[in-house]
């Protein structure tokens, strides 16, 4: 589909966050970097900058909206989730860029731009990585494998082979070991930007939770797109002022660990409506969207959940 | 630095290239992917994408030059190297769609935005990972370490601590043993972005010559700052018709690997000439830019330095 061109007043990344770790007492070693070239001594000793986060920023012209708004991606994925679905369309980088908002996307510590972990020393362990079926039952794709290209029906995640592979293609390994490190760096990015909107997808709607609550005041409002986790109890009236957003997909009920993850957020939207916060949870099957998978951000409706998206911003004042 | 807004006709990304590897009789294991979620049972059997690589395009309005400008990066580093300087400047990716070039940024396999590697079955090993002193002096810095704080006279490398903390920050694990994969999916870009223009820089150098000897029908030019090697003496003659522009920076004579690296590069010109091929090597010293480290996109004349690749590839019929 043909789209309008998109005026950018700035655009840059930068990295933020990160700890100091020292290493001592190991031997150095001679690395040949490049075939051809001249090898090193590279020595292991010294200071490593670990759990660093790259993030894009991005100004549209003209701007509007109350506050940036930043993209968290969820586990196994980079900020590329919000670029380019893939089936080739404008993500949710490009949809909330085009409604005026200053656009921050990130990719979490250890994945994609962000820096320097030695594996195993700072990682405590090596990556899970996935196979190309794993998703496809988990994300709510379909029964059985995407070589048997079965889907559910009214799937809206483009699911033909091809996008499927692009899909997989953008997967990074992901560590179990380093919420603590991703959750201060998110931190330090609240810092950097200033208070802002965040929209979390799966396991960046973790991240979110908690860093509403560990600094309520940077964050404005809270999108949450299928959470895989909630906040701590706790620290539920830290979040009574800050609007959340959380919204649901199709093919839940079938699902083997949905459904109780679904629970335990809208038990947890509660627990936080009786701290004095407001919730919406939007079911988007009861709403009449059919058909979406965990992927919510790459799903064929993707422009018409981000509208609703947009419409509820809107409604708390945020964008005028 | 004040500079006016980029309009952009089109903009977005994808993944090219990978293999598949198939994985059997391996046990399955539980986990638990966000704490608070649903534990999850991981089969690793079946099929992985492996090495293929992140790609970002950018057309800018009004477009010009004719063919797109690929920006290939070094090791241990990522796309995002061309995005900002590490004291907040525009970087050549901002340059060279400013001049109106249809730019590729991509991210080398198993690095930032690629997928998925298993580590170390895929990979044959744990990456290489930096300290933040290992560089000062490889990239030609200055002598010793970057909290001894001493920069070589002149040296335009933004050499505060905050902006080398930022740099190191971008930098990533790298894995000396996946050059196959990368040259691959290098083919595959190339294949489906169409003939371009190839700016790359060290270690993209290396992947840029053999891409052009392999490929040559799909290289409209090589620009390789500071390559990090050279293509292969056998197949010089499939350079003959794409013109080159190789670039070194300041400091070289000092350094304990740059003298050989640059004289083998030097060398491998001349091969190219003697096959009917057209190189310009530039000596940056020579021609009175003094100052520049290995990470010249990176240098505060930065601008500078791709002014004269511009010149160079307007001089060469490639943009108008």
């Amino acid at each position: 589909m043909h789209r309008p061109p998109l005026t950018l007043a700035r655009w840059g990344s930068f990295h933020v966050g990160g700890r100091e770790v020292r290493v001592e007492g190991q031997p150095p070693r001679e690395v040949l970097f490049t075939p051809g070239s001249a090898p090193a001594l590279l020595d292991p000793n010294g200071t490593y900058l670990v759990g660093g986060m790259y993030a894009q920023a991005m100004e549209p012209a003209p701007k509007r909206g109350a506050a940036p708004l930043m993209l968290w991606h969820g586990g196994g994925l980079t900020g590329a989730c919000w670029e380019t679905t893939p089936d080739g369309r404008e993500g949710w980088q490009h949809f909330f860029l085009r409604q005026g908002w200053e656009v921050v996307v990130s990719d979490a510590v250890e994945r994609g731009r962000s820096g320097w972990m030695r594996i195993p020393e700072e990682t405590c362990g090596v990556p899970v990585t996935l196979t190309l079926e794993n998703p496809w039952e988990r994300f709510r794709i379909g029964p059985g494998t995407p070589q048997d290209g079965r889907v559910f029906e009214g799937q809206q995640f483009p699911a033909d082979m091809a996008s499927w592979c692009n899909f997989i293609r953008g997967c990074v390994p992901r560590f179990t070991t380093t919420d603590d490190l991703t959750l201060e760096a998110y931190g330090a990015l609240l810092d950097r930007v200033g208070p802002s909107v965040v929209v979390a997808h799966s396991q960046g709607g973790f991240f979110a939770w908690r860093a509403a609550q560990e600094w309520p005041d940077r964050v404005r409002a809270l999108v949450l797109v299928e959470p895989a986790s909630t906040g701590l109890a706790e620290k539920v009236a830290a979040l009574a002022g800050i609007p959340v957003l959380m919204i649901y997909g199709d093919y839940i009920e079938g699902d083997a660990r949905w459904p109780a993850i679904r629970a335990r957020g809208l038990a947890f939207a509660d627990a936080v409506r009786g701290a004095g916060g407001h919730v919406d949870a939007v079911d988007l099957p009861a709403r009449g969207i059919r058909g979406n998978s965990h992927m919510i951000q790459m799903d064929r409706n993707s422009d018409d959940v981000a509208t609703l998206v947009q419409d509820w911003l809107v409604a708390r004042g945020l964008w005028s």
